[in-house]
């Protein structure tokens, strides 16, 4: 069977490294091409990558010669984790030559003709490829993932959401210190430590919430009626963003009516068979000091978002933790699930 | 000058050995007793413990004989680290002979006759005294300290409620391993990761600081009609307890009003010159990234609160992070500038 | 086809849990019984154990009942994890009864007519196990693996002492805080810190490392010369021992030669084809910065050592880096290699 | 009493910061300007550096105004800890200005007219002050001090070297984050993580080690005849580079022997009274698992080495493990006390 060549931007980096590795072997998906800024282009991929992922550079994507981040590119689908300063002008210059963009970058993510997608949350978002091939004259069209921090908790809320109506978050992260690439947080500065703040990270969650929790209607998106308040905090933990949350309802619920709503979770048909969604969106984990980031990480191939300490809130209706994996669900996993949707929802061709 | 007399039960532990260090020079009170576990009667601390403060044993208490824990140990005031479980008897049999206690234990906090105090906060409370000595038929008494991850959110609360009145608050806490005491937290659980549960810290939170921020009305504290919702983490720190914090008014404050009602808090003035009562009880750091463990810790000789990041929240009025010295701050030092409050307020006789 | 039915002493414990992990799914051996301490025994494995690996508890182990550490469990081959107080009248009345104990605990490692085995070095000691029926009249046997530190120097010594004889190890190693088992290392131990002392480690290393490079000659091994140097300390490491190594050889070697000598290094025809021995017993990787624990560790599944920074010694001969999975290769998977051994070389019928 | 005028040359640097912090309320020098990098040049002190030290920046030092890093500063002592690219010609322009640097950078430390000093150690080596004079018309000189990790060896073999004489030192560091500077080590690179390689480093202690332990004879000095092999790893630690060493003598030694040794080390006279000088240049904690970074770091205020786990070894003769305050004893406070030497021995006139 004959695979979708995809390119990657920005392959060097943390994201696009994991990019490489969850590629390898895809059903679906083949990279081509890679690219990444100007002084790296000409070398090979796996002799210029300061490789940190485990096990070695795939032998396939190592032998690659590094290109710009332009077209053409060859490819049908473009993954891109370039830096959110370039990606406006680089990401529409891809979807006008007829690719689709598949990013992880910030800049283009709150644009109303830009779908921001969690395939069980809300993949008929994606319709909105169509506003956008009107509206920009794209042959191909831009598709965004949400914001690390942002992911754990909508896959949270998502369940709740659809059956007792969100209406209050207040949510209080512990990110690892992936989230922010490499080489990212400086030692001196977390070890042993506890940074409470991350730039624009708390915005990121409060507005992005409510696109993903929002309805298509015409030809955009109406935004979820839902306030959140997001304190974010940086840990020293290598993989894995924790939030705490409590949530007032629209419609009462009890710990055990929550439980349920998450367990019985799947998301659209469409979402099921996508090789990248795992078999249980949230997991449920009622054992008192659960979930961990060591321990409960890797769940669905780290696709499965972990939820825990389901109890009554004093303030709120319910209270509990949650915990995503931020490089996987959170980043390169969301982008090529994403891509996944793009085909079974027609708007890529599916390989022969 | 001749000193008070003071003994310090469970003297070997982690925070009898912060007794021991924090009371080395004090200008009032002198150890002339320590006291442990009946396994380690007899044997000269200096020997037995197992030493982690910075510095050395401190020579005067170096060469004590650790007894048992049990009257008469000839002494003013008892400062009491003891397990709980043995506590109850333990500090009442002390008290019954005429002992002031002074107790970082949990056993008889929410008691309605033992006055629960942090000084800056309710000093007034100390007269719930009267009423043990009647209820109890004590000579002395007992004084406790709130839990370590209260008094942060407390002393940071304290200065609004007393000017805007504080009717709701979620506390998110990022706790430091050494509130577990030792050996605690196994490093298998903790290094890289976050444990989302500590057991009874949220109930703990939630009903001390109802009673600190109360009202003294005739023989009991009329607690604060305050709605707590608390999350508690424990995060790879040693030292420094966090907290992210949304508060509700009564009367709405702007973060400027709220920073300057924090940083004109002194607390009574009875208060105001305890040798352990920081220049300022909370300090507000306004740089982005601040409070910090590793960096503000040691404010006050860590009995300053620090608080930062102060802004507006989108669901109640205003949002922070506090951070104070669990181990200072929230067990010694709370408990010696306690046993100071109870020479001031005239208790304990002030020495000649 | 049947598999050959094993028992799991200690099985509650980190390494008892690990043999769990690794013998899911096991081509040769299935868990029919577990077993550990009084207080455990009657309670199904999977409600009492207090689970850290990755995933959840197999299904098939998690409904075993937990027995005593006692025959008969009706099994062929009992893996043993327990205590070393309580080892050695418990692994051999298990020998005693016909089984063959492979055990991780250090009790018999040094007894003159134990194996100690490292497949790979000295796959011929297994014979020891024919002294040993005649010596203590089992008809069963013990095999034990060394101790975690020692097993990734010995797999780095091995390929140089054949072709150019060890007669000087100079070893300084940086261990993890696995190796100490559950709880073990109080994170206030260890948290931002380095405790150069493991008790008995630098004795066990110097006296294993002569042992296993040693020579089966009559009814005994004839130890190396091999004179060793042990430094051994902890650090803030979930799993990974690393060891700096410097050594003097017999005949003068180069770097080049050394690392033609790992390379080519593949153990005994007996031993190539277990299931748990890796394709490359030892790994060079010539990185500047490796091997690194967090990257390097997973290698071979675990059971492959890697070695790197393999340069001249101003003072010997050369000095290198050595990295070897403390709970696999140095605990679990060595155990389970060491009874697929027994397989091979007939001590134990292999399956129908 | 009038104090002498010095200025930091790197100022807004981690050791820059720890020189402002070490040199606030010194006895004889006052901080008179601080110089850094062209673009922050013209800036106050205070506003600019991302200041990492407890507590604030000193007030006289916060309203300085950042100046170039060329003469005239209008000082008579510079504290150099700028990039070793530049301070080749930086330093030297200072020097033959007249002013006296001090410096911690590499570059300056090998040449054979520049004295590399450890005060307790090589005092006498200032002397070749005089011939940098003579051969480099300097009014001033260049001093320095060895590297981060080369001083806490050095410290502790000096007491052996006088007495016994070190022929053979293997020695394997454990060294801490803040040796790198800021950002320095990624986060992501070591946490939960070792890394054995640092650059330079084990070139740096082989060599500087046999200038410091040299002897200075006409116009230089006759180094020292000790084979050193060093192999230096990067830990999650904060501060304090650790080493386990073992040492081969030209007299045998037992551990008793060098114990007393290095109890009764003060150095030369002219330097036990200097400000910086801890009472004890080498302190011995002969308790099991000492020296650890969290609790011996500070002694002597950081300038004090902790020798521990002294014992004989089976290669050489002795071994044993130190642990020095990198950024004190191994940076900045060893300038200062450098600095104090060029007073006492009469470079730099006393204040009067």
């Amino acid at each position: 069977m004959s695979r979708i060549p995809v390119a990657i931007l920005g392959a060097t980096g943390t994201v696009g490294q994991k990019f490489v590795r969850l590629l390898d072997g895809h059903p679906w998906f083949e990279i081509v091409a890679v690219a990444a800024s100007e002084q790296s282009v000409g070398r090979p991929y796996g002799d210029l990558v300061r490789w940190r992922e485990p096990g070695p550079v795939p032998e396939s994507v190592a032998s690659l010669v590094i290109q710009r981040c332009a077209p053409p590119l060859d490819v049908t689908i473009v993954f891109s984790a370039i830096e959110a300063e370039i990606a406006g002008e680089v990401e529409q210059t891809f979807a006008r030559s007829g690719a689709y963009v598949v990013t992880n970058t910030k800049t283009h993510r709150m644009a109303p003709d830009v779908p921001l997608i969690v395939p069980e949350v809300n993949a008929a978002h994606l319709d909105l490829l169509n506003v956008q091939h009107k509206n920009r004259a794209f042959s191909g069209g831009i598709v965004a993932n949400p914001n690390c921090s942002t992911v754990g908790l909508v896959l949270a809320l998502a369940p709740l959401h659809q059956i007792f109506g969100v209406e209050r978050v207040f949510v209080s992260t512990m990110q690892a210190v992936s989230g922010a690439g490499y080489p990212g947080v400086a030692s001196l500065d977390i070890l042993g430590n506890v940074i409470p703040y991350i730039g624009e990270e708390e915005e990121k969650i409060e507005r992005e919430a409510k696109k993903l929790l929002g309805t298509l209607s015409g030809d955009g998106v109406q935004e979820a009626r839902v306030a959140v308040s997001a304190h974010t905090s940086r840990v020293a933990v290598i993989d894995g963003h924790m939030a705490t949350v409590s949530v007032g309802l629209s419609q009462r619920a009890t710990p055990e009516q929550a439980i349920a709503a998450w367990t019985g979770f799947r998301g659209d048909e469409t979402v099921r068979g996508l090789p990248s969604s795992p078999a249980h969106p949230v997991e449920v984990d009622l054992r008192l000091d659960r979930p961990q980031p060591r321990l409960d990480l890797e769940r669905g191939a780290g696709m499965t978002v972990t939820v825990g300490r389901v109890r009554h809130c004093p303030l709120l209706d319910l209270r509990f933790v949650t915990l995503a994996h931020n490089t996987v669900r959170g980043a390169a996993g969301a982008a090529i699930q994403n891509a996944e949707l793009l085909v079974t929802r027609g708007f890529v061709e599916r390989p022969a």
